[in-house]
């Protein structure tokens, strides 16, 4: 496949994925496994949801957990470099006819809600409320002691033309990517960054738009493990989906949990730098098994097939109805 | 179950369980697996075998790798506290009209060849020749970077029978131990010690007598971790047959390893002291999925069903023809 | 020097040393100390002190805080193996004309206080009450997560005479030790044990007796490291005297801890099993640099001198007068 | 100190600083350090130098060893976001009367040399030839297994001036800084970014200008420890000067050692994004000791006095002649 020609002046300066909004039923429990469990520290509570943040964040929310559509992804929150950027990201829209609604929502600067192309709700901003960094307050440390989000995976219908839309108009750049075997391959997965780490969306072919995980960082082996041993003495073992194992994609030693409406939450560490211009992007191939599991266990048919919806979007089959072979 | 008293004035005193011999095609593939990917180093080779031992041991071998019977267990070995309970163990055996074959075998002193009651080929020493310790050797430290021999696992047919053995006559003590979740409940597996830590011998109800596997202490959760990274990046990958997780049984982390032959080897840390009197055994319920995963995935089948044969004895069906239920 | 011959027949089994009773002031900043900073486990608190053990215990103290005293070390506690081995106790003791006081202290079965040769306060018993083992309530562990009460280090005023009671007498085993570099080295300091590791107990040369350290074991370095973090972000930074560190001597990586009222606790990992008979006591120069500190930073002149007095004994002058160089 | 606006519209785009030139005596003692303790990768070496990368490098080199000027810092190397970008570093220097000399040297593109406005040698260029990236060859990870080059640390005579330049006029963005605690305090350190973690340069005032050190990513603390083990058993432990410890500023987990010239290296671990906008620059009190160590010891001497001087240029005495208290 020739990979798209990465935009170099998109259109408005997308610095990072930033935050994630889920529907959730019972905040309780959320907390449990959000602060118990992942260690994340709650920012602000009310009665229509729960903001939370990573310990390194100064950020008033990676996670906003909202009291309704529970299992349903509501939003994923983009943030732009500018002020200036925002202009920039209504006129885009504007420009193509989307609808742009114009919000201050809580603990957030002004932001703009649209939906992509292929209708998943996005929220652009250039900046939240400074809350207290936790990072030294390690009197305070719980269970995985999240750091901060690191990226979304979603499933995509219409694989080659998200990848397309992302690259090619707002300048994400690739990282790694899967392909068929076929004698005219087809891109199949792809990860891409703007901050200059692995990734900060990753796109697998599959019924979507549907989010498939956020990935949360954390600090390093010993912090996933710990994670695994305290939701077990928790009450909450049946969290863990898959792992912990180790990517041969993105090198990422990784844990996979559904949290309690069902939406999966990577616990993620071990990646790399990509901003050097000889970093080229690397291919592997759809039934390389080492691709998704350099070692560790076959992903469960859950992990595959299941995802959260987002609002108001009725998923759709993928265009390329070609399937990886699971491992073993 | 009333679990049998632990004889507390044994005929000869059982230091540990010390060393194991295996049978094995090809002694380079072995190295590669043992040598590189696990850390241990080679005492000695020569056209029979190689010997090798864990980066703290003074001792000559922890294990013995024959170049007879490949995928065979040859036998046990058994270290007593003293010269003069190698006298005892011969008037222990020939008191009951067994075999004992005496011999001086390679790095070890006066050494008894016998089976015990079940067939199991032992061999009983009080010394092995004093080598150098790599223990601070840090410039040689590889992939799993193995420590010590900790214990084996075998698969008893007659398992009420063999535990009784090890511990009313040899003193053997218990740890913990699974029970059937029957009105009358009978021992399914059991967990025997001798050091003071969770055990020396365990045994598990199956097709045997039958080596499960062998048991080797690492430091800790991130030398199991590089081991799967270095497995992976040298090609022994499939090498990988469960883990790493967290049994709930002895609170080990664990790796399970097929070794070229086939031979099982276990990565393990993190277990306890069980010196205390008022230390009382752990009991586990068979159908508790805590006990054999207190986190991670389930066993494959082959974790429950293969093992290594002793060479010259044939397995026999278990008396207690219960399996456990494989979790989820 | 010649070692002495450890005493393969002692006149009772001394399983290991169990427990330590200190003197402090403010039982609340203790606690803070012990329980947030250490993860120790509180077992009981009354008007009068307040009982801990580790994680993985379930004996029902491996300290004991007494409100007396403070900065007083009042005794420490001798695990034997059997009951029948305290009658021993008694009639060794009571042969020697020492005055042999019986006891059932709380928390604890059949005790008798007695007093070493060189003064030492000391508490002989069997059994301690069976208490709750919270190895696996991994969503209470904090800070160091101290598994159990590994050893005590005192210092001797009469080192070699002190050496050979314990050895000689009481059938402790040498490990390693430290000589002076002359014609006809002397004994600078020894570490000796029972339960098969490095040590129960290391005595070193200096004003005495007094003891310098009780060590608890802790999983690995990631442990200590976070209590490090743990005392600095709860205001208790200045607790850290040494470390973290590595000693040549036992291979442990260390961290030494003054607690509120100035008793030393060191957090160790990392030594090695001393089982074998091939095993030989490791020898060290007292001028080798890599004895105290195979690498990390020279200790401070308080680590050398300061110690807790024990209750009711005042303090010799050393028969050697030979001081370490201390390093660089 | 009202910190300078960083330059949201820089003459050209820095994207980090990216190899550092050392000279040195014995190219085989710097490979013993270099390779076996720190575990880096050498891409090339010939009768002039070596060229080293770190494992998840594609990049030909972070550090060049050349064979001349033992213990002098011979160059910062400065990538660019684009080629277009070094025409502008031409134009920029040219413009100011500076000196620029085009080269093409072995394993990077056009490079322009250039001095800065206090004479500190620096190379910019865009890119370097690409090789192999070892980020999954775990079977080759040794000692400290550097990952990649993550920032210099320099001594700033004029260190006021020197940041204003960085900041106003090439757009690095301050993520910590220490001022002094007089009533118009002054700067008295700063750590600037252009990649978005907490530095690619800090300045540190005193003698200089002068290299203090180069700062090396490891993938975590385990990694440190072991290379201090590695460089004790290797005989190379006088290489360590202070550590390891955890820095208060940026919350760096460090190690410093000194290389065979004495040039000063970091492993450096666990610091944070600073992308948001809402991040703001954290302010420490000169006489803060939890500034320099969070917790860990205080700093040797020669760590406040010693550097590796830059080729062909004397160093000046500050302008800024205080002190920092050394805690303790």
């Amino acid at each position: 496949m020739p990979l798209t020609e990465s935009n170099a002046e998109p259109p408005f300066d997308v610095l990072r994925v930033s935050h994630v909004e889920l529907g959730v039923r019972d905040l309780d429990a959320s907390r449990a496994f959000y602060e118990d469990a992942l260690g994340m520290v709650v920012t602000a509570e009310d009665e229509r949801g729960m903001w939370l943040r990573g310990l390194e964040d100064t950020c008033h929310h990676a996670l906003l957990l909202r009291r309704e559509s529970p299992g349903k992804c509501l939003r994923i929150g983009f943030r732009v470099r500018a002020e200036a950027d925002l202009d920039a990201v209504a006129r885009y829209f504007e420009g193509r006819s989307a609808e742009v609604t114009e919000e201050t929502p809580r603990g957030q600067g002004r932001t703009l809600h649209v939906h992509d192309p292929f209708g998943t709700p996005l929220a652009f901003y250039h900046r939240q409320d400074a809350v207290e960094r936790h990072l030294q307050r390690y009197d305070r440390y719980r269970g995985a002691a999240v750091q901060r989000l690191d990226h979304v995976n979603v499933f995509a219908a219409e694989l080659q033309e998200t990848y397309d839309w992302l690259a090619g108009e707002l300048g994400f750049r690739v990282s790694e990517y899967t392909e068929t075997a076929e004698d005219t391959p087809r891109l199949w997965a792809v990860w891409l960054h703007r901050k200059g780490n692995v990734h900060d969306i990753a796109l697998t072919n599959g019924v979507g738009p549907r989010l498939h995980h956020v990935g949360m960082w954390v600090r390093g082996e010993m912090d996933v493990i710990h994670a695994c041993d305290v939701l077990a003495a928790s009450g909450m073992g049946a969290a863990i989906e898959r792992g912990p194992g180790r990517h041969g994609i993105s090198n990422a030693f990784f844990l996979y949990l559904r949290d309690p409406d069902g939406h999966r939450i990577e616990l993620f560490t071990g990646d790399y730098r990509t901003l050097d211009p000889e970093f080229a992007p690397i291919r592997w191939d759809l039934d390389d098994p080492r691709r998704q599991t350099l070692w560790g266990h076959a992903a469960p048919k859950s992990w595959f097939d299941e995802g959260s919806q987002f609002e108001g979007l009725e998923p759709r089959q993928p265009r390329l109805p070609v399937r990886p072979v699971v491992a073993r």
